[in-house]
């Protein structure tokens, strides 16, 4: 009865970090109304910054991920991985990596070895080296074993203009792969759940598919990786900075057996699952052909496919569904599923 | 009798973040052996790449100081001047700044806002904009209210080459300003020390004060921020990096009667505690007074002054005291003054 709705929690709550509804209204009321700048503002995956005639790109994730070793890989790994995939994401070639950890008093250093020998061999297959890093150490109880936090540099090419802002109606939606792969391998190894055994992270780095991406069609619209939140926040996203309408087709959207009926027990949508090996690319719908035949002569590529179109009308993800209707794809609320990444 | 030491514990102990000699062993032994490449084997607070023409800097920090707030400042405030500091420490001027937050569920948002205040006024004042950046939420008693990682990207001038290695004997070896102020600062408060209220964190950006400095001398060898471990452990770093003996003058290394008093009744020594606004820099003698004179000429170098000068000989500190003697200036081990930064 004329009760106000609080609508902002005077505390973090977990659901802050789910990279969901709550997540984004923490950056967006809490964080940017101070830090505004019209780089931070666009909120793409990497800041692009000129400097003279070279355009740099420039990014950072932290990674708490839990557990620190998973079916598939680690957190060291997924680190590197991740802010490689982030600059790819604006179209930069990755030149270099930050690597600062925050280990907890007791960590084994067995474990640290093993996950910055991890970082070590992630870093030289992916040819993108580790130029600089800090270590600190808190207390046992002040941090949960360790955090990484990788920050990326990467030089953007000429005529390449990536960014979440640039969906266009006609668009054709691109997906790389199989989704929910890292977190079902996530949840099922917290949980010991053993009918996900076969469930592996698709942690990987995407930068090489990028450029192959980009040399069948410089003029790709947006890239995005779909992480924390999902496919389902991931085109929201695009939705939102491109103000469009994004329609996709359920029955083509590639997910494996193992993975599909792992959500289906867990009673978790695939869609809000977290993804470390995949991408979605808005593209010129006369170029997509061309940019899908290339992605699949890449191996992170290969099954690649239309997956829906970007259409004109207000910010929202429709999905064809299964059984022949449609329903509002909505960003993830509620439930978080903490430390996916 | 003929049993081995074990030098490696077999977990992380909070000495490990000392800044001290664990600091330096556990980043030797666990984490370079893996990562190694020539930009990051210097060990300088930022790395330098070369990217066609432009050279640019490349640094990150981690920042888990304990309290959050303090007199003098905050770890937003400081997480923004100390990413800027690293960057003025290889000459470069700062371009722009990342933010990685891992936030503890339950931090009250008011908290946080304070924080991001704290460091879009900083940033803004030191003219270095914030363009990308990252949020994590990880479960109560997983952290500790708010862990920050700044990194930061910044131009290196042309014909500037400054390094930890680049030290030469007849250098002259020149302080900023008064040592420990933050150290004091962070540790009276976690005490509740009265006798130190005076004292406040120098928490301060380096990066103008370094552009007078390399307008009066282009040609500085070596500039370093001694942060966590104080100046004991910076000077050893100098030494160890362009394998030089330093002699310093106890008497002329400026400190306030508050922290001196505060560091006797503690216990510490004053050049182990750590400054965030202070900057030691190796330069030719013939240069050293006129780039004092520069330092004079900015606040924040007011009380610059020549405090030793850089000898033939083993790597080593060597510090005449106030009672007319020599001693050893070694690097801080055991009792670790933990999350100071």
């Amino acid at each position: 009865m004329g009760g106000t709705l609080n609508r902002r929690a005077p505390a973090i709550l977990l659901d802050h970090g789910s990279g969901g509804r709550a997540s984004r209204r923490l950056v967006e009321e809490t964080i940017l109304p101070h830090l505004r700048n019209t780089l931070l503002d666009r909120l793409d995956d990497a800041a692009v910054l000129s400097l003279d005639a070279a355009r740099l790109a420039f990014t950072t994730d932290s990674y708490v991920v839990d557990p620190i070793f998973f079916p598939g890989g680690d957190i060291g790994m997924l680190a590197v991985h991740g802010t490689i995939n982030d600059l790819a994401m604006s179209g930069a070639r990755p030149v270099a990596l930050s690597a600062g950890f925050i280990l907890e008093e007791g960590l084994p250093l067995a474990d640290l070895d093993r996950i910055v020998a991890s970082m070590a061999r992630a870093a030289a297959n992916a040819g993108v080296p580790i130029v600089t890093g800090d270590t600190k150490v808190v207390a046992r109880g002040a941090a949960d074993k360790i955090f990484i936090n990788t920050a990326g540099i990467g030089l953007v090419p000429p005529g390449v203009d990536i960014s979440g802002h640039h969906g266009r109606p006609g668009d054709a939606v691109i997906l790389s792969g199989p989704i929910a792969e890292h977190g079902v391998a996530i949840l099922s190894k917290r949980a010991g759940l053993s009918f996900a055994s076969s469930c592996k992270s698709d942690t990987a780095p995407l930068a090489a598919l990028v450029a192959d991406m980009l040399d069948a069609c410089p003029a790709i619209h947006s890239l995005r990786d779909p992480t924390r939140g999902g496919l389902a926040a991931t085109l929201n996203e695009l939705a939102s900075q491109s103000r469009v309408r994004i329609e996709i087709d359920e029955a083509v959207i590639p997910i494996s057996d193992a993975a599909a009926s792992a959500c289906e027990m867990l009673g978790i949508d695939p869609l809000h699952l977290a993804n470390e090996g995949v991408l979605v690319a808005l593209v010129p719908c006369e170029h997509a052909a061309g940019v899908v035949n290339a992605m699949h002569a890449n191996p992170l590529g290969r099954h690649a496919r239309v997956i829906g179109k970007v259409l004109d009308g207000d910010p929202l993800v429709v999905m064809r569904t299964m059984v022949g209707g449609k329903r509002i794809v909505a960003l993830p609320s509620g439930q978080p599923l903490p430390r996916i990444c």
